[in-house]
């Protein structure tokens, strides 16, 4: 971890790593290209993907076999001063929290804050309908739901949104749609694979567009910047001892570093 | 599944299983003991364990882990009419709806029902104190907030629930503040391992208290008299085909029984 | 009222009385007719309606003027082990709760909880379109506004439910607006006087349809069985002695058997 | 009801008629003495009493045993301008805003109204515990939840608030709980029977104490002097026609003046 | 200050200063016209402007800049007994609150109590759409979300409310949408120009429309015939002792009359 | 403002300005010495006070009083990125979003974000008892109400923060109340006379306690970073054109640059 004290003082070295929440390596190469852009000279940056887990994750069932494969990731890192949850859904956050004292960032809150900081209401543009539940309880389990204009969602797959074209046309139709008839002001992206859309977006719709994982870079490095750690207070304190059966070794409680 | 055509006019078989969600066999058999005796003459009900996953949900981190087993628990049945999540928590509860049209019921969920039909406020009494945000979400996401009167913790850890004299004790000590400070009405116990200690404590507190397990024994049965299956209209649809990595055939989504 | 002890232990019986919250005949019958198909061997169950009170519930005035003849129901009975009030609004339910032990469900709760249980989100689609507020007020005291994802209200009167082919008509249309336009993926049916039409809708429109009638048949039995009573903690105590002017013996407090 | 062109220009007089919720003269006579001391010089005002209903009102089954005659008490009137409801829970105030277009003023309504301009929070103080779920409701359905820091119940039947002395201390303690433990700034007394014990309240206090029935006055001759109506667009029409069984004549809705 | 006591018995006087938010001379003498017609005989009734501020308001800009100007109509007045924020959006009411113990009214709060008094649900339709978010954040902070149908916006700007033909049609336009689309069965009138439309869009819409300024002055008397005076309990206190820079020394906590 | 082209391609510098809400220079130095600690290399940043106001805000009086003088130190700017409002109440922000494009960061906001990563449940600990409802209305408007646990106030006026010793056993008494009693698993210290006590307060306590002052500057530099700026799509747009009377030509909205 971060120990300012073995750093050079004028350009301390944070690592930050990117989780994407699916297996898909083509998602994993753009979200990364998309924090490297972002990222302060300070941070060394690295994303990665879970070695289980769905191409990508459009419903529930996609998003709970998704977790233990995020969550190995954490497990197994030493080095990382902080992580990313690269699904707009930030699965399994809450469980991250309690592995590590290291900050966690999803980059749907973290899109979330960067809006609520640049517009009055602000929408949520996403992939396909079926999501739109899911999504909903994001943005409640953030608890921003008074200030959110609507959750639009189009007919895209996430890994249709590869297509550029296709994605930027139907982001701009909903997108337009969410300014138009629900007040938005400003848009989140809301779906990683979205990465690297926004400036296409903005120009298009003349509101501000954010950029999630761009977001969560930043958050992510104020949060280590400040020294902060996760509370471990209640309900984020490290998992109580007991056997987990059929995970291995370093996913049992009595083997997570503290 | 259940077919009135082919059964006894009489006397129709339903098939319910019951999944708790850990791995703890003493806490399966202690639920099925609960279940059976609250189960109507027409049903046939078993109740399994995960083959993989915590010996007892204590935090995010068991519950995200409990999950996947559980799932595999509904993928691998073709037998039952219903289904029931044993664990004040419901985990998993929306991806086992996207998998199987059969109805699948929360114990926690019931037990809220049960408790709205008797009382004009409830509080939920449950194990240790860092489940207090597991608990509050799920009281959220089943829509009853507005009724709960409170979420009371005790220092009980889950398996320490078998020890039934200290959980009685630490139950009546916390639903009595829960009645005399928050003003509850009934009280639902908060983990399938209080199953069976409904009748000392309204014994002991004069007021409903709610058995969750066997709550949900009669939603279950309920759901499949009256021929109910899950919409299969938006949120639960059945998962969109693409690999699932690390997870076997029967759990991909091509290979899911529709 | 239901005592285990002189039942046959294979077959016990169960009274349940379902009071239509009108005083139109067809609409006992119809009511009925719904419950005595879905209750199960095990329950006998009787529907009756007020000796007073309006011909169909369709406003505030009704609705408050139908409240002591079906109160008078429940006061007047010592045989029934659960009463059901069968008016989608749950005319009164607060008080006959007070005067019984014995459980009261109201149709339209028990139809929202077999909604809750099958759906993320579900509508209401009722009658003329002036009880909107009611039937929002309803959705609000049981306590699931949020998982409601609308009221859609029809020209329909509630005695004009009686022609089945212009209220089948009238629900699909509305039904379906309500599943396009506000995302619902079930729905219920808000009127006792819709009860028998679900599977034709189902049929029609590709989700679940939730009978209120069928529905509280269910909850009924599942309360009985598993042997609650309603708390008498605070809200629902039997009421103050004092006299009530202009009401029966049977009526006033200090005559109601407790 | 009022014609400003009959009247004299200089002193118009409006009529108002306060129904008392309850069948206890001694209150009757109480609040009118309230309502006397504080109406303007230009409104003639009377207190009635309902012909049946409970001598008090301090549950579910006593409010709606109660509303039948109350709303009697405006069906047979064809002199006033305005009514007002003389019990904090506005007992059917909604079916009284359908028969009739003059306006009806609820005293819980009116007293929530005062203390929301006087003060950034305040707390209800009322008679016996038992009624805290109607208290709760009946600020609910107002809309005015987020401005109330606490409904504070006492021992105190309404019947016993007639005892001053016993009343007052008991108002000062729950009032000085409300104000130091809940951050009231101002009292409603959640009461009829409280009527006239503000002044008393206020001195021992120190926060403005709101009566109810003098709030209401005041908001009555507001809304008549205002020359409002009430809405008749959807929710508070007429009655539709139907016969209403065990009811005289002119409680049917074809007998209601228009 | 009003003083009974010195007052002739049968017609006591009340003073009430009305203060326009903005600074168009052309408003006030239009919020004069309309207050002195509804005021009651008993009511001395002035109207005034600050010396600074915007001429209309327009945006959170105009509003901040607006309420140092109103507040000094407060802090330079020993005579009147009660004020009027004369700007729906009750600008700088909390301070008014602080720096006098004599009763504050917004017009917005109170056409809001009005409209809760005669209609179900209301809607507010008001000036250009920029406001919008200034106009919820109004309604939030009176406390009465779950009663408000809409917010309806026009492109008419506050000083285009002069032209009383556009502004009269605008209105029509808008409110009949809020009835229509959103289940409004009243209006409030959003902006202190709308004053004295009231009855040209009550005949067109066929629903209560409150004027705000009347609505106002008739809250305005109530409160002083009760004898009401502003909580000085906590949040409203008088401010603090400590030098305010830049501003007169009549402004500064230590010269404001307490 | 930041023009990335003419920067260093290795070391852009962004300029940051502070604007302490209150004209006192003791607390702009205490300010201004939190920022620069955390401020990265790459941001050059200034801390400035307004030229009128209180020389500390701890009532409404207070806050609408320096509201102008805030707002003059953003329109008299042309050389900053980004602009902090240092009062916890993020004064006049929603105005300050009107006249630059440029971002605007509270602290207030910015601590509650820094906490919502940080912990499931935090609290606000904070001055003088009086300012509670303030300090809610903040939370609200930045829409975080369901993750706030409460709202903590003490005997301390804002002044009275620059002696640390009596500060910090307030805040520690206040945080542990607040842990204990409300669930509170971190803090954000609610003024911005105690930056620069995080690090003796999560000494003391052993929960995350942010300091409002850091926490904007890393925001600030995140916004500024991802080259977002204010939304001008309705909210935010700039202040339409009118005189407003007895402001200098600079702040009349013809005067703003845009």
């Amino acid at each position: 971890m971060f120990d300012p004290a073995t750093q050079d003082a004028d350009r301390p070295i944070f690592h930050i790593k990117i989780i994407n929440g699916n297996t898909c390596q083509e998602m994993t190469h753009s979200i990364n290209a998309t924090a490297q852009a972002v990222r302060s000279h300070a941070t060394h940056l690295t994303t990665v993907q879970p070695k289980s887990g769905p191409a990508s994750i459009e419903c529930y069932y996609d998003e709970y076999l998704a977790i233990p494969g995020i969550l190995e990731q954490i497990v197994l890192d030493t080095d990382s001063d902080a992580f990313i949850l690269a699904c707009w859904g930030d699965p399994g956050i809450e469980a991250a929290r309690e592995i590590t004292r290291r900050p966690v960032i999803g980059i749907a809150e973290a899109s979330m804050y960067v809006a609520n900081m640049l517009a009055a209401k602000w929408s949520v543009v996403t992939t396909t309908h079926r999501v739109r539940d899911m999504v909903e309880k994001t943005v409640q389990k953030t608890g921003l739901g008074s200030r959110c204009a609507s959750v639009r969602t189009t007919d895209l797959a996430v890994l249709e949104t590869c297509d550029r074209t296709t994605t930027i046309a139907a982001l701009i139709d909903m997108g337009r749609r969410a300014i138009e008839e629900d007040g938005a002001e400003a848009l989140c992206l809301g779906c990683a694979g979205m990465s690297g859309l926004d400036q296409a977006l903005e120009a298009a719709l003349g509101v501000p567009v954010i950029d999630a994982v761009a977001a969560a870079v930043k958050m992510a490095e104020s949060l280590v910047a400040l020294g902060k750690t996760t509370s471990k207070q209640l309900t984020y304190r490290p998992p109580e001892l007991k056997p987990i059966q059929g995970y291995p070794d370093y996913m049992q409680p009595q083997g997570l570093q503290k």
